[in-house]
């Protein structure tokens, strides 16, 4: 296995510089899988993530009645168990190779030393995970542009007709709640919310929203669309 | 100003332990700009980064001809600059208050201190973003099923078509940029393609797609749903 070359593979890794990529190179320890065999169970001390260089993982819970439920299948450029490691938690789940399977194992104790050492790695790490985050937080704007727009106008409607169809709706949950239950995040959410209220759609008054344009929130809840 | 409880809103902290938003308490500068104070200018090494604990702030840049271009606007709760202060390079754009702001300034060097002294810190920052990076996918996922297997089946009919409408079509691009064109990310595009491939519409092999089930795909992109 090319361990360098896998791991400048890995979004976690990705243009790290060539030294730092090096360095965690060092403490990698390549292993091979059989098809069926377990990387780890769930409730063990996540002792180290694993990136695949081949093949595909399951990661599963088993309910009570010995049920198996797939959580996420991994492939190839992907990474296992970093989030419990990283925390210094337990594994969440089981895994288990799918197919034969070449897999880097990069010990806790390891990666910790290297960023005692090294700062910047860790640091590096976090700008690489902040840039994705923003990417992904613009490619959630985008996709819930479309829609959430409208779902939160006849969400404003539905409540407004609940309350005795006053023009003055108060949220009676958190904008992180609403957010999640119209399908997006909320930083995004309160864009919407911006954009509806530059447009006079609506105006925000802290927990509470006005109507202000109840034809134009109902065009947008039966399905029209938001000027950009 | 109270620090704690701002740093502990903050998405890149939040959930940190008590012991460790008190250290990077300990750090901060905090910061009060008036209506069009500039935090930053582009270009300037980035020294620190910034947490709104109220206020709005714009991040701009400015074209040759001299015209404003708003990049984003951040508001309570949210953090300016971490990017390039983690990389360890130079602000890429302009920072200015919308209105009277508190801001939380946390200065790269004393966060770097932070991080040497206890790499747990780094490691608990990787494991909150590694969490939030997994919610995004799945989210993005939800938000993409709706779209992109249309979208992807509309594309392959076009690649046939151009190539003389055999049923083997050759991706002349990378998954990655056919991820960005199709407007999702390239885990969700492979999780997609392996869902098609199970049902039949398709044959993934290498760089080549096998159009199994032609009647299938043109269903599929001319609105039709793919089975969950």
């Amino acid at each position: 296995m090319d361990v360098p070359s896998i791991l400048g593979k890995i979004t976690l890794f990705e243009d790290l510089p060539e030294r730092q990529l090096q360095r965690i190179a060092s403490i990698v320890i390549p292993k091979r899988f059989d098809k069926g065999e377990s990387l780890f169970f769930e409730g063990q001390p996540a002792t180290g993530f694993y990136a695949i260089g081949t093949g595909r993982v399951k990661v599963y819970k088993v309910s009570l009645e010995g049920k198996e439920q797939i959580l996420h299948l991994f492939g190839s450029g992907e990474v296992i168990g970093e989030v419990p490691v990283f925390a210094g938690g337990r594994y969440p789940a089981h895994a288990e190779a799918l197919e034969p399977s070449e897999l880097l194992f990069i010990p806790r104790d390891g990666f910790i030393e290297l960023v005692k050492a090294d700062a910047t790695l860790a640091l590096n790490m976090l700008a690489l995970l902040s840039i994705r985050l923003r990417q992904f937080t613009h490619l959630i704007e985008n996709l819930s542009l479309k829609e959430v727009p409208g779902r939160l106008a006849a969400y404003l409607l539905y409540m407004s007709d609940g309350s005795g169809g006053g023009d003055l709706v108060e949220l009676d949950i958190s904008k992180g709640q609403l957010a999640s239950l119209l399908g997006t995040i909320p930083e995004t959410l309160s864009r919407i919310l911006g954009k509806m209220s530059q447009q006079g759609l609506l105006r925000v008054q802290g927990r509470k929203i006005a109507l202000t344009d109840r034809e134009g929130l109902e065009k947008l809840a039966q399905g029209g669309k938001l000027a950009p």
